[in-house]
């Protein structure tokens, strides 16, 4: 047995945590479980679960203090960005329960048997319905938003799939922590054992994506990782979606006019968005491309990132790689040091760093993703040459343009560009801080993420659903929402679309 | 130059077309022709889109005389049948035209600005935008209607991607009539040039696969072409999605009650089901389930079948692999005779087979589909043994259950285990026949198919759009349908959906 270890990144001490590694059959039981919810699961109703999802909110309020303090000495960020977090991973399962009783996400169709150019029609309806046990690999950065207790978790529930949590190896004890207080949570509301699962250690992942009985993964992390879960899925006799979020560099553009007009707000956030969660968010600006006015803006953050006091990056691995992409952005992507990150005396912290870059300089090797608080600033002569290096940079999760009202029919032919490789594009405003909303859409082109749907957001349902269509089924047989009498959830009836009636 | 040739499978006869394999060269400007007109086709509103897809329908029956003709003479195919299919296939394009202007299909959300429980939250917008120029691969089987101007064709223009199309090698001279008169009235319709384009050859489909400019395939076929078209994306630098509808069983089952209730109705269904088309239908019963009481059944489908005259195959590969499908049914799979198919005196025809086998030995190699009149019959005891079965057989576009009311609760296990692995359920009718209509799902579980959505009906658009979300977007940018002012479409706005108001 391999017992897990896990480290205070703020002094670099390890962490006994006493729990063991899960093995290949304990794994294969914890898949087999879940398999014997699936059916159970998808019997009870949207209200039914709804409250589920409530109830496992609650269970995380009730152990907020302990939650929070775990994933403090394990993570190393704030106690007030860990405070956030933890809301925000309430706030999101609520929120997929009211998704849940709206049943929308469903997608119900019903198109009534009759005639057709091509002869008479049979009775045809439609609807989203789950697949299957999901496997959930938690990321390093957001130890509740995206880890045990996060969205992946949150909508495969939400959409009636038993989960499997891989815990991240850089919080265990967090993750066992939030395991439990939703465990515990789904048990006093009644809900079957195989609901809800964990594995630690990096084989015990592996296994699980292997297991027939797993139906989807989610997973939050790097390239390379995901390429090594792919390859597992691909050896499998059958597929299955990987959905990956995976690496993104965030471009963010500021017209002259936009630094003309507010240079020291755009430098205040700027500086906050690179450099908050110590640079080690998704949508963290990786580049920033500044017209040739902009040398106070540029001096502004220099001068911030100089002064700055060092923060701790979550684990050694990230800290180690931070350095190594670092040393290549200078040697291969041919960037100027304006300001070097420092690391500091205790742990696995470092200050921010700053480097810069002519924009007609830009390649595949100035894109590359620093997870950390680096930015690269691209300096710029025209709207051309940004359009030019924007080809260089692959498609990430957003993508952020700061301009005047005036600027409008100037900046529309980047707009456009940008919007091809992006999944959101943010105006006047930072890419990260993700609101968790309806219509929000984490998630963009290859290598952003692999899909065409979002990890953010109610839309996050739609993962781990597929259609499933009825034709000419005795009313019995039908889901409730299906049946000609109910009108509980919106639905597209003989190609209108119709609202619910009763909520 | 290699030049195309067509086959007239009724007499074997080699038709030449004069057409002539698409080189790599033609088949990269093709799809840069295709990249150049995305843009301008997204610039286009929706009604302009709708009206393109009436003027295509109206141009396919301008031609439907040379249409069917050429299709006779290409495919064997009856007229009628080619008749009805291009009937299908209008019908279609207008349906879809239908749905573009309903706009439901855009999922457009929009959260406005506001306080949540984390702090203030900015204003997201989000809906599904096109995802670039798709390569469709027609099918042998339907020579429109999943073919040149088929549900692939029409979904991605639906969503306004521009079309490459791989011809058929089974119907060139068809392929291209098709394309002719979509290009045409494209053309008078003002749309850009590189809205529509085809390719002929083998080489020209792994070479279009394979082009940058390329950003999903949508391919109906067998397994083995897929995997290989699989292989060259997962080549490619970057993957992109491949909507695969490949490999159906479709297994019907018949209780004890329904046979005693309507025996004669069920054969003759099952008869037309298993033999129309000469068989070559993706939702063909492949394996019919029969009990113990059915031997009256079973007698008539054996002198229907002898006595039947041979129709004509699409080609001459799958007229051989039909013949080495029955071997191995025969041999591996353990089934009896019943029917041997004879061949005709000409071209690649056909008589209907029939095999038999116990339920109790249905294995993997029994569930091979054989794409032609055949039909596996499995006699059951009880359904138990059914059920059983079904574990052997991979998940399918389809399942059927014939059953009488009082059943219910007696097939309710069945029906579920069902579910798990099909895309429809068919209750007390036949698979063939699919009706395009809204809610339509055509697609299930690998290998019926790789994803998540259907390639027949109104939801065959989702296939080929993203989501993409705009924060704090100014309203010039926005497209129209996200504007605060504009009602033209259904909405869900502040997480509640809202109908049109405007049509």
């Amino acid at each position: 047995m391999t017992t897990i270890t896990s480290t205070d990144p703020r002094t670099g001490a390890t962490i006994d945590t006493g729990i063991e590694a899960t093995s290949d059959e304990q794994v294969a039981t914890t898949a087999a479980l879940a398999a014997v919810a699936f059916p159970e699961l998808r019997r009870h109703s949207r209200q039914w679960r709804a409250g589920l999802l409530r109830a496992l909110a609650d269970g995380l309020e009730e152990r907020r203090a302990e939650l929070v303090s775990t994933a403090l000495s394990e993570t190393g960020l704030t106690s007030p960005r860990l405070a956030g977090e933890l809301s925000r991973t309430v706030f999101q399962l609520r929120l997929f329960a009211t998704a849940v009783l709206d049943g929308g996400y469903l997608e119900a169709i019903i198109d009534h048997a009759g005639e057709t150019p091509m002869g008479p029609g049979p009775d045809v309806r439609r609807m989203l319905v789950p697949i299957g046990p999901i496997a959930v690999f938690g990321s390093s950065n957001f130890p509740f938003a995206f880890s045990v207790p996060g969205g992946d978790t949150a909508s495969a529930l939400a959409a009636a799939n038993p989960v499997i949590v891989k815990a991240h190896s850089s919080h265990p004890l967090t993750s066992r922590a939030a395991f439990e207080a939703m465990r515990d949570a789904a048990a006093t509301y009644g809900a079957p054992h195989g609901l809800l699962g964990i594995v630690y250690g990096q084989r015990a992942g592996a296994t699980l994506v292997a297991d027939a009985h797993v139906a989807a993964v989610g997973f939050t992390g790097s390239l390379s990782t995901g390429r090594i879960l792919l390859d597992i899925i691909e050896a499998r006799e059958r597929p299955i979606p990987f959905y990956g979020e995976l690496s993104s560099l965030n471009p963010l553009i500021v017209t002259a006019a936009a630094v003309d007009a507010r240079a020291a707000a755009i430098a205040e956030g700027l500086y906050t968005s690179f450099t908050g969660s110590a640079g080690q968010l998704c949508t963290k600006p990786g580049i920033a491309f500044l017209p040739q006015n902009a040398d106070w803006l540029v001096a502004t953050l220099v001068e911030r990132a100089t002064d700055a006091t060092a923060q701790p990056l979550l684990n050694e691995r990230i800290f180690r790689s931070f350095g190594e992409i670092r040393t290549r952005l200078v040697e291969e992507g041919r960037a100027r040091v304006l300001v070097e990150p420092r690391a500091g005396a205790d742990g696995f912290t470092l200050t921010p760093g700053i480097l810069e870059v002519d924009a007609i300089d830009v390649t595949e090797a100035t894109a590359e993703e620093a997870f950390g608080p680096l930015i690269v600033l691209a300096r710029y002569n025209s709207l051309d040459e940004v359009r030019s290096a924007m080809q260089a940079i692959p498609p990430s999760l957003t993508a952020t343009v700061h301009s005047q009202p005036e600027e409008a029919s100037t900046i529309a032919p980047l707009i456009e560009q940008l919007q091809e490789g992006a999944g959101r594009i943010v105006f006047d405003g930072f890419p990260t801080g993700v609101r968790v909303s309806w219509g929000q859409q984490h998630g963009g082109p290859w290598p952003a993420t692999n899909t065409a749907h979002s990890s953010v957001g109610v839309t996050a349902l739609r993962r781990f659903l597929r259609p499933l269509a009825w034709q000419d089924a005795p009313e019995s047989v039908l889901p409730i929402e299906l049946r000609d009498s109910y009108t509980g959830v919106p639905r597209r009836v003989d190609g209108i679309l119709t609202l619910a009636t009763t909520p």
